[in-house]
């Protein structure tokens, strides 16, 4: 993780375009792309979209990913650790025995997390 | 990365909620959260947000990366070979002697890739 | 109003595109209008954008519009009357001597509406 | 629409949040407002959403629409003429002959006009 988010900053350094890169902006980036990521399936069911649009969508997750490292980064925020601490929260919102299977608990239970 | 996808795999094969996560439907939650990102900047400047959201700010990132990390691994993608590849691509797209600097050649570079 | 609708759905159904049309896949395509609207504002300020792209901000609010007003059909929901009435909630929400003026205030009671 | 728009700037105005709408904020939050409307469809299908959530829907809709037309106001937009223009736009980018009917077509032509 480190090594990618090396490489990405040394992208955007090479051009000089971390002077643009305000958190405001690259979370307006990070929605754009997770856009052109949903487009893909845009009247299409998900079998239609793996078969025909496979590197596509290696290539708008990537740029997704993109934005959650370089984020991540400007925001001194570690993203492994980020990710690990926000699982244990969820383990204790959605406890085993509670959202187990059903897609109605599932649902349910996922109506209630808004934040 | 492998190790994080294990544990995002298994917090939700624990939950079987498996059976609902197609690949459409995944894009959508992926949406969503990078809106929930977005939300925080709502009416306010990134300073202001930085600042009194910080924890926030973390927790959505990770909401977003999980997305990212589960919609990699159910479509067999290698997020850190994707991320690198795009890299490439986006090195050719903006060689560093065109994109340099200026604000306004950003901007009209990065009008064109809308794809 | 009414006349709008009559023009989008004669609009549709000279396509015949109507089978298509769930009211998923218009919120995922409403989204994606939203989104474009979106991106005339990335990596600029709205002065930039209001003078260089009034045209383009014409055309992506109609097309917002278009899967508004759509929808608002296909759901039987009266536009004006929904409205009207999401309105008058907002006033109970937003009592004018709570909400009046300062961005502090306005915000803090905006970031509890998240419904 | 016209008389649409005076309730929805009095209700601003009464709460003098004029002075933190610019339009790329407006537009953050049109896209917040349409991912509330997408997000009544996470995890489910269209039957089950219109059966059990029809007010929200209506509720979600109008604040889209509420962002719609207070972006068009302050932009001097008038609504029904932008989208009659983009209306005869469409017929040209999507002629009937063309467009009708099947699915394959149908994603295939809207997949070009990415803008």
């Amino acid at each position: 993780m480190d090594e990618l988010i090396k490489r990405i900053t040394a992208f955007r350094d090479e051009r000089d375009w971390g002077q643009f890169h305000n958190p405001k902006d690259l979370a307006i980036s990070l929605n754009l792309e997770a856009s052109e990521l949903l487009e893909l399936f845009q009247w299409k069911n998900s079998e239609e979209v793996v078969e025909q649009n496979k590197e596509k969508l290696q290539d708008e997750l990537a740029d997704v990913l993109y934005y959650v490292l370089l984020m991540c980064h400007d925001l001194k925020i570690d993203p492994t650790e980020a990710l690990l601490n926000k699982l244990s929260k969820n383990k204790e919102k959605y406890p085993v025995e509670k959202a187990y299977g059903s897609n109605k608990k599932y649902t349910e239970l996922h109506g209630g997390t808004n934040e």
